[in-house]
Formats: structure tokens, C-alpha cells, sequence
């Protein structure tokens, strides 16, 4: 019952992946890792040949694709598969998703993203991000319910969450089963990465901050090390 | 009058347990252990044959058994028992058990809760969390009002309580009769685990934090060091 | 002129005792100790068969009673005394001491307890406390103008305020006769206890943190020593 | 044109004495000084037989008297005089002044008080102070339009701010044509009291920060030592 | 597929320039080098004949060319050239192009400066500034509707965003497929400038801070060295 | 292009004086020398008998002539100059020049004080200041289409600016050409002054802070030192 992600490094720390089923929140500042870990993510699931979705409101497929491309590990190749599925909540005119004057309800757009994961099936599932959500849903209250009725879909699901606020933990890292969160940090000779596994229900963990790099084969933790930050 | 949590080390610290009948705040920081605490103490009132009850908006019965699986205290078999009760207050769509656009009347919900409790002489209650009674009585105040009822409950109580802001104490933490806090912290090679019991009327207790674990027994407290942080 | 609280150590370092018949503050955080000096405040005056008054909303007199019994002051024995009065300002659903749709007016309210301890000619009073007088009253102007009519009451007045906003000073601070703060520091060996006088009109203080303890006979100030924290 | 405070080691430090007919505010921690230094400085009017008005929200004129009746500078003879006018802004109700439910206008008051002053050729002029305004004029601008009228009184000012915000001046700050803060800090073997001149137009100082003490005789400055806080 | 901005020592930390036809943010403290960065990078592409254009509500064409006049990367003459293309959106009365009344609508806007800037088939666009978006639009959700609909304009794009809440990132450091941010720091002998690569998608980037200076002839990175700030 | 300030030492930082027909804004708690420094500057254009105009909330031109008199840099007789022109906007009810009940349009005030500098051909011209513009007008944004105005006058011209947030730079900081701040900072044996020209398009500078005093003269600032603050 674990799902492993792919990101070399990782897995060992989580005891073999990700809880199946459960929803498991990622969080960071820019350019920290977020987007590549999902993607890494959804890219072991197609390896497995398992369903697969991308929900985001943050790019294209074509995007997406370009991003990933400076990798070797073959998102291009693996986003052709039929399992793979890609949902760009937004439209050209920077609207996210529905007219702009009108606020998506939150049950409807609840209810449509649940049943879409779940009539194909769907095994993995990410979501970006809580940030263009709360843009979306203008009410903390509309969230915290949106990532409320993620819990009951049956993927495995990865949840973006950039910090809008800094200095306190959002509904959704209490709610989600797990927490994973990237760093940046300062130590002796330059700025470095890091990743911390601060919350995974159910499973060993401790909340050492790991360092982590990005390499041409993507993300790669360090599993013997710790940052002392 | 001391009702024993079952939480190897933690009893030692507040001489033999958590005072009868009374409410005690359980917070702390995401993964912490407040909902393994929750439900060891639970599962001791069980072994004890003592009617127990588990009030959540955060998961399903299933979904608990699952998290506690991992550990030997044998929460799944002891939830079977006929002293066990349990009451999920989330509906799946995630509106917080009620329809989504007419908030809860807080006196009805209030009402409710303690009346289930006080009819089925529950000796041990756990209501979590103050984060969603925030979502869905919308005011700070409705959240005090309910704290306020829930220490006339007859049953030993443990409210979890998130630290939405964590720069000042919530009133539940004065409303309460105990407090107990999670913490993470840094010290030499990485990241430790802490517990702090800051208050307990009638109890001789210092605001030391120890030291905290996660074994394959549940959470164990290490009475005797203090964390230096 | 001065109201000997009766805490080991600490009238020695407020020149015998709190000023005659004008209002002190007493601050800090959860389980710091300011519900154990009110209640041996009173003690203290029962003790000298003076009329002494306890108004709260934190609990009943039975709780208050039971809080304080594992101190050898004999806080049991002195309250059924017929010098004791007690007021408990809230009812069992939670509401605080009125229909949770109707706050009360300040002007009714506060006129009653002034009204109140007038009449009884009481000596000593402890109003407990400000956070719920926040909530009775819907705003910060309603709690100031209480506070500005409880320093015309003839008793010698204890007003707990709890730190909602730890950054800086609440207007009953820079209202009241005298401030008590309670301290919680980290010093060595672990955590400790303190209290600090910061203001009191017309007595020669220093504003320093002396440890305080709690111990089987209640509260107990180190005047000599000061914490260097 | 320099006005003598009569605080021992004061004056010096700011060329002699207070700008004549300007506006200075005195802001600090509650118990930190200020209303000592207030009184000092119409005693020191008194002495000299000039006009001296004291308006306040805070206390009765006998509650003042018995505050600084510890001290030897005289305030209780003094206040006999008929140099001396004293008015308090608020009645035992606890509403400042007015009817609770209607707000005084700006206006009116600001016009009464700078008539008052101005008829009775006051000198000196205390106000206490900007938190009460606060809530009597019910808006920030409220006050500032206030205080800026205060300016055009003939009188040598002192309005007592406390510091609401402490991470921000506040418009009276920078309003005003002198400022002194009262500290308390930590140095080696406990609390310290200091006062620094921060602001004083027209005036040779330095924003240093003074030791300062409560004596018998009243605030003592000490001029030759600088904390180094 | 990589687009050179000019700035010396700059493309060589970027794999030789931004990514062509995506979105970067620039961010930094007053007089950080924002404007000039921006203009140095219009320089470049108008030295290569590509179509540029800039897009400012901070000065006009006049200014922005005497200001950058004391560089020697030529920027008066190359403002001359067809393929610049410049656009001013503030009138002199302060408005923000736009009766101050009626605010601008987003889409309005948006879709002006999209057709705008795919009509010219620009090449290199810039866009300053987000908080005058922000008075512009008056909401933080038409800020991020405009930023997400900049990301699809063919042009390679960099927007300039004042960091107006310093503690936190806002929604286009996240939107954007680059961010770069310019810093001032303290170290041993006073102010130093430095730029730090937090994030850029598809590019090899490490997140240290690099000092660049103001020379004669522009920005200068120095790639070698590091900031340990 | 250069327009010299008269303050000792400070030209000489900023390649000969501030940018002529430019805006700088001058920022710093209260006391630091703000007025002192832009009353320098309005002295130094009267003596090359430029029209120099101050306009102020703060003060009447009496008020300003007598703060400055203990200087030698010859302000009273200055301020006789036909070439000198004051505005006081303000009226002595505490009003802002306006009834208080109406608010001032922005357009209106903004538009006249725009042809009042441009109709006298002045060539130098101060604003006191941005707080009182910002009660003025009653919103931040007002506020900024003002500064945004301002810009358009043809006069070098200073704008004070009170940091009413502390923490983060105002709108005003990022639409001038030039910053300059006012500092008091601990150093060693007291509290000393300095000066930091954060920002000046054009020019080079850099961002140190260079200690300044009050001298007899005036503002004098230590060009060869570097505060290590």
C-alpha cells in the first residue's frame, strides 16, 4: 500500500512511497522543487502503466512538457500514454475557468473534479494549486472544502500549496494525511535545497530536513544527510 | 480521580493521568502526535472497558483504524468493542455535516454533542478539531461558546486544537483545564520531538518539554531528560 | 493602606500589599498561576473576615473549589464562610451569562456587579476575566468602559487578563492602578516561573522577574533573587 | 522660552527645559513613568505660580493626589492652589464623557478644551491621553485632527500616548515637537528604567537613553550615564 | 530557445539567457537595479533588431531614456530604432490611464496589452510595475488574472513586482516560470548589491546570491563569487 | 543637471546634488532630520534666489522660521525673499484644509498645488508630508496618484515620508527618482545619527549609511566614514 514516486531518494524515507490513497500536501517557495515532484510523480505511475491525472491551473500540457524537458525521465514520452490525463483549469484570458464574474460554486467544481478522478479510474492524482483555488473559490471556507472532499477521492493524491502565509501552517497541511515541504536554506558556502517530511500518517518518519538537488535525471535526495539548519 | 492516557511515560509526568472529568486542549504543529495521543487515550479507555467516544470532522472510523494500524496498542480490534462510539461529522461532498450554505446553529450542535455523550455515560470524549468547529460556526465566538459547553460534558475530555495563529494562545487554551503542546525543535544532529504539558489545574507540574517518540508501541515519553530549547 | 494577598514573598516586594481599593491587573499565559493568586487573595481575606467576592466565567464555585483543594491554604474550609460571595457568569450551554442572540448591554451589566459589590460592602473582588468579557461584550470599547467603571468599586480589585495580543499592552494595563505579570522563561536546567510588578501608582517596585513556584501551601515568591532572563 | 519640568537631572539634558508653548509627547510601557513626569511638571508650574491645567480620562483629582502622595514634590499642597485646574473626562459609568452611544463630535471637544485652555491662560497643560481619545473620538484620524489642534493651544503641552502599536510611530510622534520614551531594560542584574529624548525641535539633543529612577522626591535622571540597551 | 538579456555576467548563470517566450519576475528594494535590468535587456534585443517593447506607468519615454543616459549600453539611440515600441499608462494628472473614477477592467486591459504586444510580434516585452497594477485593477485576484494572462503573450516578458509584503511571495513569484531577485546586504565594510536565480523552470540554476554591481557601461554579475549574507 | 542641497557633506555623495526637476522622497523616524534637512534645501535655493516654495500640514511659516532659528544657515532672513513661497495647508480647528466632514478631492488638491508650483516658476519645492496626505485624502491610493502627480512638476522637488509601516517600503519609495533615509542606530557608546541615499536614478551612488549630526550649522554628514550598522 505504499506508491512509490520515483524521486531518487525519496521513497527510502517514506517507507517504500506515499500512502495509497491518501492525500499528501507539498509545499515550498518558488522554484523549490514542487512541480517537478509532482511530475515525477504522475511520470512513475504511467511508467506502471497506472491512470494518471494532472490537474493544474498553473500551465498547458505543452508546458508542462517543455519544463520537464531538460530531464531524462521521459515525461514527454510518458505523457503521449492514454493513462495519462491533463486538466488545465484556466483560459487564455487568465480567468480560471469559468467566467470571471462569476465565482465557480465550490460543490460543482468539487463534485466535477471528483468524479472525473474517479470514473477513469484514476490511481494518481495532482492537484495545483491551493493558491489559484483560493483565487477561485475567494473564501479560505471554499478551500479548506474543496481539500476536504479530496481526502474521499480513491487516487493517491499529491496538492500544491504555495505559503501564502509564511509564519503559520494552512488548513490544508492539518487535513492532509501527509506533509512534505521544500527548502531553501543558507549554510557555509552558498544557498542550498532541502526537503523535510514533516507529517505522513501511518507511517516511520522523522522531520529531518534532507538535502535534495536537481539533476539531469530530476530530483535526488540525499537520504544519509541532514541538514542542520 | 486520575484517569490514565495510556501513553507510555506521559502518565509519570501528570501525577497518574489526566484529571477526571475535566477538559484538556491537545496542540501542536502538523504530525506532531496529537491524533495518536487522541487515540491511545481512547484505546486505554477501551482496554478498561470504559464507554469511550470519538467525535472527528477529519476521517472516517476506517480511516483512523488504518492510520493506527501500525502500532501494537491495537486500536482496530478495541474499536470493535460496544463501548466504542464514534461520530463523523463531515458529509463526503465536505461540507462540515450540514448543508454547505446554512451554518450550523452552535447552540443545536452543542446541544447535541454533549446530550450524546452525557446518554451514553462516555467516560472518555476526543473531539477534533477546534480548525473546522471554526469553519463551521464561522465566528471565534460560537467556537468558545462550544468549548465552554464541552467542559460541562461529565466525560474526561481532549479538544485538539490546531495553532491557526502561532504567535497567541486561543481562548481554548484558557478556557481549558489543561494544556498539553506537541513541538518539533532543532537540536545538534537534527529534528526531536517534544512534549509540554503548560497547564493542568490541581496537578503538580513543570512546563519542561521532553522528549517525545513515535515506537511501534505508540507515542513515549521520556520523563526523564528535558529538551534543552 | 495596603491589602496583604497572603503569596508567600510577594507583599514583602509590593510594600505590604496591594493598594486599598484600587484595581490590579493580573496577566500571563496559560497555567502561569493567576487563577491560584486570585483564589489566595481571597483566602486571605476570608482569613481576616473581610467580604470577599470571586466573579467568573471560567467555572462554578464546586470547580474552583476542587482546583484549589490539593493547596494546604484551605481555600475549602474559608468559602463557606458568610463572608463569601461567589458569581458565575455563564450558563451550562455555553452562552455567557445571556441569550447567546442578545449581548448584554455594558452599562446593565456593569452596573450590576458594581451595584453588586457595593452592597455587600465587599473588601476584596476578583473579576475573572478580561478575554471573556471581550466576547460577552462584542468589543474592545465595551471591555475598557468595564474596566474604567470597575476601578470606582470601593473593593480592592483583581482583574484577570489573559494576553490575547502578546505584542503589546492592552488598555486595562495603562487603566489599572497596578499590573502583575506572570512569567514562563527558560533558564539552564529547564523551564521556570516568574512574576514581575511592572506598575504599581504610589508603591516603590522595581520592575524585575522573581522566581515563583507553586507549592503544596500555593504560590511562593523568591523576593531575593531575580531572574536574568 | 524654555519651560523647567522640575524632574531633577531633566532639564538639563534638553537645553533648560521644554520648548514654551509647543507640544511634547510622552509615550512608554505602562508604570513606566509617565504620569509622574506629568505631575512633576505642573508641580514645577505651580511652584512657579503659573496657571496649570491637568485634564485626564484616567483618574479623579484625588486619585492622582494620593498617587504621588509618596513623593516629596509636594502635588497635594500644590493642587490647592488656584493656579490649578484639573478636569476628568469621564464619568463613573465608565463612558468617557459623553453618552456611550453617541460619540463625542471632534470638534466640540477639541474646541472646548483649547478654549478652556486658552481662557484660563494656562501655561502648562497636561492631557491623558491618546488611547482614551482612541476610543472616544472612535477613529485614528479622529485624533490626529486632535492633536493637531492641541498644537495651536498656547500652553506648553504634555500628551501622555501609550503605545498601542509598538512596531510603528504613531502621527502624534511625528505631529509633535518633542518626544520622550520611558524604557524599561534589561542590563546585567535586572530591569532598568531609562528616558530618551528622541525628537525635540529647536532643541541640541541626543536620542540617547538615560537611566532614570523613582525617589522619594520624584523621577531622578541620571544625565552622565548612557545605557547601553 | 534562450533569450540573452545583455547584462554582463547575467546570461552566463542562466544557461545564456531567459527562457524565450516565458514569463519572468523582478523583484528588489527601491534602487535595486530593476529598472535598469529591464532596460539593459530591451537594449539587447533592439541591438539584434528584435521588436521590444516597454510598458511602464512609472515615467515616460523621456525619462527612462535621460535616466538610463549616464550607461553606455546606448539606450537613447536605441530607443530611436522602428522596433521600439513604448507605452506609457498613466496621464499627468496621476490617473492611472483612466478617469480615477471608473477603474479599468481587467480584461479590458488584459486583452489590450496582449493584442497589443502579439500585433507588433514583440519579441522582448517588459511590464512595470505589479503595485501599480494593483492601484490599477484595486484587487489582488485582477492582479493575478492579468500576470496569468502575460504568460500567454508570445514575447519573452519580464514584469516587475515591488515586494509590497516583504515577508511573504505573492501569487505572480509563484505564476511566473522565473524569478529574480535583487538584494542589498550588509558586509564588513557597508551596503553591497548582490542578484540571486531563485527560480527558473527548465534551467540549471542554483539559488546563491551573486554581487553585481552599477558600472558605467550597466549592471555587472560578478558569476564567480558568492554573497554569504 | 544637478541641484545642491546646502547640507554639509551630503552633495558631495550624490554627484553635486539631487537630480534637478526630479522627485525625492525623505524618510525616517520622527526627530531624525527630516525638516532640518529639507528647510537646508529651501535655504540653499533662496540663496541663489530660485523660487523655492515649502508646502506643509505640519506647521505655520512662523513655526518653521523659529525650529530653524538656532541655526546658522540663515532661515529668517531668507524666508523674507520675494522668491520665497509657503503654503499651509492646514486650518486651526485641526482640519486639513477642508471641512472635515468633506474629504478633498484628489484632483482638486492635487491639481492646484501643481499650478500653484508651476505658475511661480518655482525651481525648488518641498511636500510635509505624505501621513497627513494620506488623512487627507483618506486612501492609500489617493495618495498615490498624488506622488504620481507630483512627479510632473517641473520643480526638483522633496516629498517627506513618515514609515507609518515599518516593515515594508510605500508606494511612494518605488515611484520616486530618488530615496533618501534618516537612521538612529546603536553603536558603541550611545545612539547616533546617519543618512542613507538608498535610491537615485542616474547617479551613482551607493547604499551605505554615513553618519550625520546637528551642528550649529545645520545637518552635516561624515562622507569619509560607513556606519557598520
Amino acid at each position: 500500500m505504499r506508491v512509490p514516486t520515483g524521486v531518487a531518494g525519496f521513497d527510502e524515507i517514506v517507507e517504500g512511497g506515499l500512502p495509497s490513497g491518501r492525500l499528501t500536501v507539498v509545499s515550498g517557495p518558488p522554484g523549490s522543487g514542487k512541480t517537478t515532484f509532482t511530475a515525477q510523480f504522475v511520470a512513475e505511475g504511467l511508467r506502471r502503466n497506472e491512470p494518471s491525472m494532472y490537474v493544474t491551473m498553473h500551465e498547458t500540457q505543452r508546458q508542462l512538457v517543455e519544463d520537464m524537458s531538460r530531464y531524462s525521465f521521459g515525461f514527454e514520452t510518458l505523457a503521449r500514454s492514454e493513462q495519462f490525463h491533463f486538466a488545465h483549469l484556466a483560459d487564455s484570458s487568465g480567468a480560471l475557468n469559468g467566467n470571471g464574474a462569476t465565482k465557480p460554486s465550490v460543490s460543482t467544481l468539487t463534485n466535477k473534479l471528483v468524479a472525473l478522478a474517479n470514473s477513469r479510474d484514476v490511481e494518481r492524482l495532482v492537484v495545483d494549486s491551493t493558491m489559484l483555488l483560493r483565487h477561485m473559490f475567494g473564501t479560505d471556507e471554499g478551500v479548506t472544502r474543496f481539500v476536504n472532499a479530496l481526502r474521499s477521492v480513491d487516487a493517491t493524491t499529491l496538492l500544491v500549496s504555495e505559503m501564502t502565509d509564511p509564519t503559520a501552517y494552512a488548513d490544508e497541511h492539518y487535513l492532509a494525511h501527509g506533509v512534505v515541504f521544500f527548502h531553501n536554506y543558507l549554510e557555509g558556502d552558498g544557498m542550498h535545497r532541502g526537503v523535510q517530511v514533516l507529517k505522513m500518517r501511518g507511517t516511520a518518519i522523522d522531520a529531518d530536513i534532507r538535502p535534495i538537488e536537481f539533476t539531469d535525471a530530476g530530483l535526488s535526495v540525499d537520504g544519509e544527510r541532514t541538514a542542520v539548519a
